[in-house]
């Protein structure tokens, strides 16, 4: 810990603690503009991101692994706020059940359709509508940082983006991934003018998922866990496609669902390329 | 509900309401060897699969549909006990966010690899170890009900198998899907006797998960969220296999994970047979 400035928390009752507690609460959290990032992997994505961390919180008896203080000198290096707490103080703040004594706070960022790059001949996008549950969101976005999508487009969400539960499932992807917010209308005007084929997943699609061809710009849509894709999504799509489903149900979870779609596309591309690596990019 | 028998609840205090709410802590529901199926759909598959329902508790002012009292019905055909509750003391027994005033208790059952056929020359497995997360198996079992493996088999798990999770992500496939639980050493040493192919996932493997045949009798193989797969099961593997990580991360979500590896399995299937639709088996 040589050199680094830091502060020192052990209360329970100390005015930090409690804002981070209260920050747990979405109306507290937009209020503010922030976002907890909590563990090793979630900061660590987030700084190669350069997503800036204004405050980092920390408690070493916690630790789980051995690269803890380098990580403290880049957040500070970078102009974070060090914080020590004793284990206590900690454990009330964490809201993972295996705390790792590292809990970050960020601003929330707020991107729309006009902050990505105009489509090209290989754009791929994931664009997934009405999503309700903040941990098949996280978990959509370390599938769609997988395949290296060239951004997620979250289209009338029904989750907080900066739920802790969608930055957990993210495992820190979150940070890494382009991402736009915008309506459904918005986000097919706006994939309709760049030429983007809007590939809509639907149980009642004719086609199964791999007889469609996915090597131009494309655009795989996926609906809500309820309700599927709206009617707006489903007229506007260039394609359906449907995965098999030999058991009694006619769904998969959504989450699921998308990495089929992605890595198929994903699939076809490094087929065609005649590619066996990894950097299609 | 004409000629259907059913006893009335109001009290919040009543022993059976009680009891079911203790029955969310896994000591008290293995000692009883009971499950909790909450919800329409999870009840539904349940009876579909000749899963014995001994008491359905049910509440018509939170129903979500309009089938529920045929659910009752058949439920009592086959030697249910049916209680109506007041809302107040459905909301306490409740587990999920937004109950449908559905609520059944079955018996657990465990079956071990003795319990299964032996395998064909089509076999098809998923082999999942030391699995900790409940939403994390439950959506396994959604993806391998859809692929309709022969079995799930549950190697060293470190989740209780009737969590009330499980059985919610796995949207009831916790009782239409052929579940054996064994160790890794009796599952290798049963899938080698079967002349079965060991497929395993694995970030270090060479081969990508499309490049390896699994058409012939094959059990995919993933391990635990944190640790991935034992040495065991690496060490018994015909083959490993890897999915394409382009971004960040080296790994994917297991249940995601497997359902790419299940699907790829399928595809591979459904193209050797020119078949383009459902029914393989």
């Amino acid at each position: 810990m040589k050199a680094l400035a830091f502060e020192e928390i052990s209360s329970l009752q100390n005015v930090r603690v409690k804002q981070i507690v209260r920050w747990r609460d979405r109306g507290s959290r937009d209020k503010d503009q922030v976002v907890l990032i909590e563990g090793y992997r979630a900061l660590t994505r987030a700084l190669a991101a350069d997503y800036p961390i204004q405050e980092l919180y920390f408690c070493p008896e916690m630790y789980q692994g051995e690269n803890e203080n380098e990580l403290l000198g880049q957040c500070a290096q970078r102009g974070a706020r060090l914080f020590r707490l004793a284990p206590q103080a900690f454990g009330k703040i964490a809201y993972r059940d295996r705390p790792e004594g590292l809990l970050g706070i960020g601003p929330q960022k707020r991107r729309g359709l006009q902050d990505l790059p105009a489509p090209g001949t290989k754009a791929f996008y994931l664009v997934a509508e009405g999503i309700e549950k903040p941990g098949n969101l996280g978990t959509m976005m370390r599938s769609a940082d997988a395949v290296q999508v060239d951004a997620l487009i979250l289209c009338d969400s029904r989750t907080d983006l900066y739920n802790p539960n969608v930055v957990r499932a993210s495992t820190g992807n979150l940070f890494t991934l382009p991402i736009a917010e915008a309506s459904s209308a918005e986000a097919v005007a706006w994939l309709k003018k760049g030429g983007v084929s809007i590939c809509a997943a639907s149980p009642h699609a004719e086609r199964l998922y791999f007889d469609v061809d996915m090597t131009g710009p494309v655009a795989v849509v996926v609906g809500s866990e309820q309700y599927g894709l709206s009617q707006k999504l489903l007229q506007a799509a260039d394609e359906c496609l449907r995965l098999p489903m030999l058991g009694e149900a006619d769904s998969l979870n959504v989450s699921t669902a998308s990495a089929l779609l992605l890595y198929e596309c994903l699939r076809q591309r490094m087929m065609r390329q005649g590619l066996r690596d990894a950097n299609l990019h």
